[in-house]
């Protein structure tokens, strides 16, 4: 049996997200909660691609959003090293969910939490960080009016009393068990869940939370004070990791130059990587791979297009058949992603340029930013 | 054997501070260093008396200060009830200090920190509570170009980055063994010590603290971590507790009406207050007295009289000679104390009808405010 570890400051092994839907007590994204979506905006490929896998009340959420009430989006980014492919994915579902469903979305850029929990990262490195950060989010095309992205240590004056209602609330024994604290965890990393916790309060919606499953503790902990904060439950739909291109373990990490594509990576680089690295299900030569067919269960590359990028089901599936018997060369299907990446990856770099007015409006000069700053 | 307890929180039993001085591992406040002191000032009877007995690296300040580089002053007090004479006593002692050595003063309201600490407090509760905490401590006089006194959840937006600064020096077996944190504490309170060791940061001079000896807890971890963040260790001068009313143990509460003298009360209440509780060292009856004389060392009134309000050390030994030797008689002590406390409490009172300009100043306006706020 694989054994694999998931928490909000660790990710390892080959994580069987079915076992994670029952530890962590979610419930699975079905073909009957896609048809609801449906309804509303044809479906994100991550959606059909099963890369948002898991959910807590997200039934709720469009309950709510068909009684006219609607519900609030919450996601974010804590920065500690160059963006890559998998950061960018929550963001991008959740622009899918704004247009969508119209709703505000609350973007939180904690620029304390790496610090606490990392050795050896300055508040002076992640400073450095935290535009170029800003700006990738950015560059996605969220409403300016309807989007409020927001650094903690700045906004800590909005946060801090909302934050200390949670705290009362939290005990260490508590937080021992969801976030497996120990002696040696520090008085700050100890309160950050609090300040994790407060966005979903922002508003008296539900709060839809696109995230990856790691974060699931935080919003179990909410879930149980939330209510008598005079609060909804917050609601989820959480991702699995991007497989590192290395292989179908862990996750896509950013101090592993060769498991990552990065937002910032040039056509060629992509290339090469992919080329080099891309973990591949097929065959050992040529040969092999036309006799006995690939694996794309295991195939980054396969993995990717399918989760990300294809967005015609009916070409994935004679993609995933092809490969399957062999048909399909390993070096065809990453010449495929090869194309999708740096297709996207150019569209976002060329964004990313026009990125720096729409910061303004995001933190501080949209309308939503500026009652949140009034407020 | 006599039991005693000292934390932030809770402070019981007849209190030995002599061994609080070895347990603490601080140092007397000695005959020597007073003649250091007086060479600055007439001292306080505050420090003639004895209420401050106890120091750390004062003999150090005081060399800054004559070396020209100076200290800077910080204190505080945590809204939870109405203020009694016990509370304004550090503050007063922080006046002098500011008199004699033109040092700022940092003056930190927690207002967040009772409600973490006890049950059933609301922050609203509180909040009504700090302007008039506020209120008692800019009727003292102190220099409003060089004072400072910042509420916790507004001031938080200059406090929060140092503090994670500070919270990643501290870890949870630390706060356990320091604070003796349980598994049911919140993880609010948890981070709180972070807040509180802040202001001392505020200079890049040695900072003073003058408290009550319960606050030790907190300058122990400052100490421990000051250097490693470019900063001096935090001096401190630490005063005993004003024994309740009652009796000479523990220290008066503003839960426990009859146990203390509160700011507010009038005159006849002071009077009667004084005169029906006040815990008397003297004989049963007049004529036991008069024979046998009375115990200065557990007269509340004459405690009192001697640690706060007699100026005149000459009259002071008089009357405890008198008290001792019987011919003084308890109601005639406490006809004294009542005056002196009458006559503080007007002037007080009287200070604090005229102290709303001054809290702007304070806060806001005065020029130490002013550089912190835009700092």
């Amino acid at each position: 049996m694989d054994k694999f570890k998931v928490t909000p400051w660790e990710v390892e092994g080959r994580i069987d997200y079915n076992k994670l839907i029952k530890d962590f007590g979610t419930k699975p994204i079905t073909q009957d909660i896609l048809r609801v979506l449906e309804k509303h905006g044809r479906l994100h490929v991550m959606l059909r691609g099963g890369y948002f896998f898991s959910h807590r009340d997200l039934d709720l959420a469009l309950d709510d959003y068909e009684k006219g009430k609607g519900f609030f989006l919450y996601t974010g980014r804590a920065p500690s090293g160059a963006m890559h492919i998998g950061h960018l994915l929550p963001f991008i579902i959740t622009k899918w969910f704004q247009d969508v469903f119209h709703a505000n979305v609350y973007v939180q850029i904690p620029d304390e939490e790496k610090f606490l929990a990392k050795r050896g990262l300055s508040l002076e490195e992640i400073d450095k960080m935290v535009e170029t950060d800003i700006l990738h989010i950015s560059s996605l095309g969220f409403d300016p009016h309807r989007t409020f992205i927001f650094r903690d240590r700045e906004y800590i004056r909005h946060m801090y009393t909302p934050a200390v209602k949670v705290a009362k609330k939290i005990t260490y024994s508590t937080a021992r068990a969801v976030f497996g604290f120990t002696n040696e965890t520090n008085i700050g990393i100890g309160f950050y869940p609090a300040l994790q916790i407060v966005p979903t309060l922002f508003e008296k919606k539900r709060c839809l939370i696109p995230a990856a499953i790691d974060q699931d503790p935080y919003w179990r902990i909410q879930r149980d004070i939330a209510e008598s904060l005079g609060h909804y439950k917050a609601a989820a739909i959480h991702s699995k990791f991007l497989p590192p291109l290395t292989g179908p373990e862990g996750k896509m990490s950013s101090s592993v130059q060769e498991t990552a594509i990065y937002l910032d990576d040039d056509p060629r680089t992509v290339k090469e990587k992919i080329m080099k690295y891309a973990f591949s299900g097929g065959g050992a030569t040529i040969e092999e791979h036309r006799k006995r067919g690939g694996n794309p269960e295991v195939d980054v590359a396969f993995q990717w297009l399918h989760m990300l990028f294809e967005e015609d089901d009916g070409r994935m599936e004679e993609i995933r058949k092809d490969y399957r018997s062999g048909k399909l060369l390993t070096g065809e299907l990453k010449m495929m992603l090869i194309e999708k990446l740096n297709r996207f990856l150019e569209k976002h770099q060329k964004e990313k340029r026009r990125a720096e007015k729409l910061v303004r409006l995001y933190m501080h000069d949209g309308k939503l930013a500026k009652r949140m700053w009034e407020g």
